[in-house]
């Protein structure tokens, strides 16, 4: 209340201080805020705004808070209203005067920018560790499992038999774009706010190109007013987390799928299972299941800081307080989810029989029996109606087209000779799809190594941050 | 883990378990689940399924668990997973397999389903209250401020002088319709699932109708698939959350417009204003703006769960998981949004005069001046037009209609006459439009008399709850 | 422009006028437009505020009109701007003088209102028609197929055998609360705001009650501001939308899942499927996978109208004129969407062996064996853990349980004795469950007759309106 | 049909015909779709696939139908079901049998990624020279109101005097953001799908590379499925247009609130002005409002999609049918809203002497008394508190901080002298907010000269694309 209690006759009573305090949320960026404020101490300095022994005070009372957070001793109290307010009071009370002074050409508005920023930076380099972890384990397992054959399904349904290493690395480049987002969304968010002060700039000399290399960011925000209201970064961050949690649900609908009885695909590990209270038997592939029902949330937080946003005037207004909760809690969440994908992907057992079974189910060749009349100089229109109305012969006589004869065959139009039946295989089918980006296994091969070579270089340029 | 474990083999490590672990949130409705449990076991042993001394024990432990929750002494621990095995573990923890008895005929997911049904049953009769609360606030205003007349707005342009209690009883008929939406709410949550086992009944003669009763729901649910898979009663809740907090985000948005120095029209009390850190000046309308932008989170927690709902298979999933936390967090916000906004406007000071003055600015009149020349013959659309170039008229000379010569008026139409001035009186204008649902001030009597008649209408039937 | 056009020195050019005109899809709503101005010109001249030539002249132009727009013969132009000016120009266009006398204590304000809340009514009509429809179709498919049993699932797992009419009346209730959530938007819609005029009422002396009971609404809306600012109906239509396409998307999954190689339980007819341009083979699922995709569609129309009221002042703002194509949309998705999945499960082929077949596949007995020893003594808990030792040892062996000999079931336990057997048949376990709501036969022929109660009485309700 | 009917006994009705069918919206992309075969064509005869003669029969035969297209004489018709089909139909009736070669080793699969991809980046582009044009009107009326001072603002209280430049030139900066979002969306779609076929690429040796080239993308996507199922770029283009709209919806709200009576700092040009039907004063911000409220419908669109990519398996589903209409929506509507707010800005007229006034207001020179203390040696804080009790002290004597005399500061605080007076202009207030990024007016030209720099860049950029 200290901080601005001037003008003020009446205070404000319990409900309404809690119903206001953003202290809970806010200690997730009680380290950032400590940062900024060292930061901006050592600029006033520089700028003769303050005298060296004060800054020295002020640095030495920060670190020590800063050990006091580190380690959980520091005393929160709700009545503090936010973080801000919090560390500065603590400060004032252990160091004295000189606490008083930090405060100078600043306002909470630019502070609050630049702690969330240092914040928001700090959690989308976490997602892009995640991300690499998680697409990491898409290249392994698609390593591990070249040569397994299983249905490729437009429409749930068989259409032509795929290599699973080709199914798992359409996720990988998933999650690789979701990479891309994740760095702009970093790069959204490195800018440095602090210097814009309540909402239009100081006339103290502040350095902000010092603060901005000591924080590390990229550039100073151009524009006072525009550095305390933009909140754009953050929806970057929450839309990269939603597209991310969109591919995860897509993953983990095809884990739930994979490990029902009637596919048959997988078994999940253990680990990766649990069961029911009162039917002995399930083994239920649940964490799959919630981290396709937590991309409701994500989504969720999206919509809402989209929401909150709307109409809002220019500058600083304290709708801006509900723009924090969203973003931690999507990045909660997709961090963890890539971790349990990965953990899943990992662990899980692969039925290669049952899946190779599959994929000669459904007619799953009958693009290539068209094929074989087309390049027999039969328009492939025609060659597609043939092979229908074989498909509806089969159909009714509860045949494969494997099972056909070479006569049912010729039948159906002249071009076919016994040579049709190569063409009837589906390991040989797949193979046979050669074209960049095909499911053929030398196709399949330079994928891998075309993903494994984007991994390397995404893993390279995070190395730095850790 | 012993509720399920027979046919593991490996246990889910740390991390998983607290992924998979919805105990958090779960405590909220730690109280309806030992309500349930207690139904559950009455009803097994007046059907004979259990003994009357195991039912005793139950109870009596049960009882016991129930204090310690309302205590907080009961012995929350992670690994219980979710509140249900926490609490069964607790009852055979201290009664030994009386308590391993507790769970025939019963599943967790029927148990889940009648806890949360409890617990949004609560919920929303909590709502419910505040919502009558919010409206009598409205209510007295309305009365204590009848006389005060300030401009109506379309589009924000000056539109026709209205009564101050005119405007605030809009907003009752808003949170009116909240109510009716609650209520909506409440009876889609009143039907009881227990006995719907895991999924598909259960082959005990269980006794659904005395659970119903005991529990006190309104009946019973026909089909056990819908009683473990349905949620709508939770979208429910959290779409009458979100038109609420809507309809708060505009009652707070004209809170925020009439606080400013440009309309002038209230002063906040210091209770509900704080103030900046580095403008001393500063006293801002904090608790609108943050009502105002928590729409934002329950719009999104509406939004969450359409989207977790979306594309589930029958029956149960995990994904259900993720229903809890949104409705209890838009339950939370608008509870607390509904009383801040009580708060404020009780306790605001509105300046009479200022509303006044600018009643009468922007040609306020000028339909009331249209008006008059239909009223002498003319078609209303050429009235329109001639008090159109009236106003452009005024607007070149810097006047307003009341600062017209009777002369200009009569260049504009010979129609006019000297009683015309007699229409240009913001109080007169408004007094005069006493048809039903108008802004006179016998209309608004009339009205404010129907919104009394249907608060009281409601705080009656919600009596009893208490 | 003539309707406003009097204080105006410039017009707006081509691409504003296209911007800002909603003739488009105010179309939809002509003829409500057109009876909401007979039934004010009756009242008009029963009030004695028009003369009874006037409205005479009035009510022959309008039916006129009524008729050319019936026809497809009314002269639709864009600068006409909205549907009012359309209608209103083109009446006086055709009977002169009368035709200006028309918006005499009226505004677009409370006409559109009107409009759109006629339009509303008749298409939440419209909306519960087809769900009786569909319902309908949900009750003669469970009585056509009593006696098919299929696995019932959690998390997609095997979980225990029911019967099919069982898991389709399922969905009867779910849409069974759609139509509530129907009535309750019809009954939101159901209120007159005619005669608010702009905002404020107006001087003249009209009589809301007889254009309430003209225009059938049940009743006059309260409160001239609110009368003109609320589109609360809407949004309960919009919501009613989207949990109704929530459930059909949850169907649509099933009928996807359904028809797959893997599940073969149903067959589409050809009528409700379609094909590949590649694949000669692929019968595909198209409409049940489009179904599902709108559920989006109607989600974001929900989302749309909630973003636009946040934060409106009152009272009328030109936002909302945004709010009329939504409604439309989702209205016509909903509709078009039901009727198709009733084409769908009507014209299905089921494939009552592979049901029953997976029906015991995935130790779906498990539970009743559990009950057996719990029946005979043995705590619940216990029991779960014996069998789930046992499910362990079937997996490792490749055995079901219905596999098992006497003697390693007394292995486990001794409780078992040679009657265990007996409580393996798929068909047998589901209709053992014949407590209230249970997939017993008995309990399903019980609801079924519920289901075709509450049916025929939303029928009865129905019929008048046709 | 004819494109997949060789299985198929029955069709489809008429109505699911209509449900099913894209055509309408498909519409949109046909000349891309004519350019995607084109390009095709030229392939497979380069690679020997077709001969020569065909590809030039198809490739005159295209040629043609895309003039009759652009000229609108093109034989659309709803039985050809979407685009593909009308277009292959149409030149097979043209040219005969070599229209039956064109759908050779392709898919509508990869055909529809293709069209949509190509049309997003047609899309992108627009949005991209509409995003320069408004960002050029901010930087020409910055220019034009360099001087004009009015309130800045936060929490729509008066903070302190800000340029009226600077004002603008923080939409600059936001609407320069959106670019780099365009950017990233168009780099997105910027990915060749054409050869993936149905979903597992082909047998036929087809050179993705050439087609890459031809059609002008970036590279060949490296993963058939991912390529038939990923949607993701019309994701990051409704997202782009979400958080533009967002921004517009913010300088919408203050055009509106800058428009009103209370605040007259603007008055909008007739040309983007409405009048009242009723009301003959009114002169309604209307493309203002409208422009805000058609941010709930581009939120709806990105939304929408959100919901329907949720938990898709691979590869292709017909959900996916859904992802069009909505950012053609999103398009047409931020595109429309952009030019309207240009023709807003450049229209309309500023009441530079109101602005003015209301700058002195609200004690806007409150942080310059307090710095001066703190210049002078008093800790920030303790400035703060000072300088809060005179506001107070001025609140309760009806005076502005530029009203007290020499004694009445220095009662407040003996640091106190004469030259505090100087402080007290908002127009030196604010031109003393030099920092880098402030509202001082050498600060504002250098954003100025920055902003346009970075406007030139883009424009640069942009010029090859026309």
């Amino acid at each position: 209340m200290a901080l601005w209690g001037g003008r003020f006759e009446k205070g404000v009573d319990q409900f309404t201080q809690e119903f206001g305090a953003s202290l809970e949320v806010d200690k997730n960026m009680a380290q950032q805020d400590v940062a900024g404020s060292r930061a901006h101490a050592r600029m006033l300095a520089r700028q003769g705004i303050i005298s060296d022994a004060d800054q020295q005070a002020i640095d030495r009372g920060l670190a020590d808070i800063a050990q006091q957070i580190a380690d959980g001793t520091f005393p929160w109290d709700v009545n503090d209203e936010d973080v801000h307010m919090a560390v500065e009071s603590r400060l004032t009370a252990q160091i004295g005067q000189p606490g008083a002074r930090l405060h100078t050409g600043r306002s909470r508005n630019d502070q609050v920018a630049t702690d969330i920023r240092l914040l928001a930076k700090d959690l989308t380099a976490q997602l892009m560790r995640g991300n690499v972890e998680l697409r990491r384990t898409f290249v392994d397992c698609a390593e591990r499992y070249l040569g397994v054959v299983l249905p490729g399904y437009t429409h749930l349904q068989h259409a032509q038999p795929v290599l699973l290493s080709h199914h798992l690395l359409a996720y990988y480049w998933m999650f690789q774009r979701d990479y891309v987002r994740l760095e702009a969304a970093l790069k959204a968010a490195d800018a440095n706010p602090l210097g814009a002060a309540a909402l239009a700039g100081t006339t103290y000399p502040l350095d902000r190109a010092y603060t901005t290399e000591l924080l590390g960011f990229d550039h100073a925000i151009p524009n006072s007013l525009d550095a305390v209201s933009d909140r754009d970064y953050l929806l970057d961050l929450e839309y990269a987390c939603s597209v991310s949690m969109m591919h995860l649900s897509r993953l983990c609908e095809e884990i739930v799928l994979w490990s029902s009885t009637e596919f048959g695909f997988i078994t999940l590990s253990d680990s990766y299972s649990t069961g029911s209270s009162i039917m002995p038997q399930k083994k239920n592939p649940d964490f799959a299941e919630l981290t396709r029902g937590k991309t409701g949330r994500v989504y969720g937080d999206l919509m809402a800081l989209l929401t909150t946003m709307k109409s809002l005037p220019l500058a600083y207004n304290k709708d801006l307080q509900e723009c924090k909760e969203g973003p931690l809690d999507a990045v909660r969440t997709l961090s963890d989810c890539m971790e349990i994908a990965s953990g899943m992907l990992e662990t899980m057992t692969v039925h290669e029989d049952v899946m190779l079974a599959q994929a000669q189910r459904g007619f799953t060749s009958a693009t290539d029996v068209a094929d074989y009349l087309a390049k027999k100089g039969m328009p492939f229109r025609e060659a597609h109606a043939v092979v229908g109305q074989l498909v509806l012969y089969c159909e009714k006589h509860h045949k494969g087209l494997e099972d056909l004869t070479p006569a049912e065959f010729k039948a159906a139009s002249d071009l076919f000779e016994d040579d049709v039946a190569r063409d009837l295989d589906p390991a040989g089918i797949a193979n046979a799809r050669n074209t960049y980006g095909g499911t053929g296994s030398e196709a399949v091969r330079q994928q891998l190594a075309e993903a494994r070579q984007s991994l390397q270089a995404d893993e390279a340029a995070l190395a730095p941050e850790k």
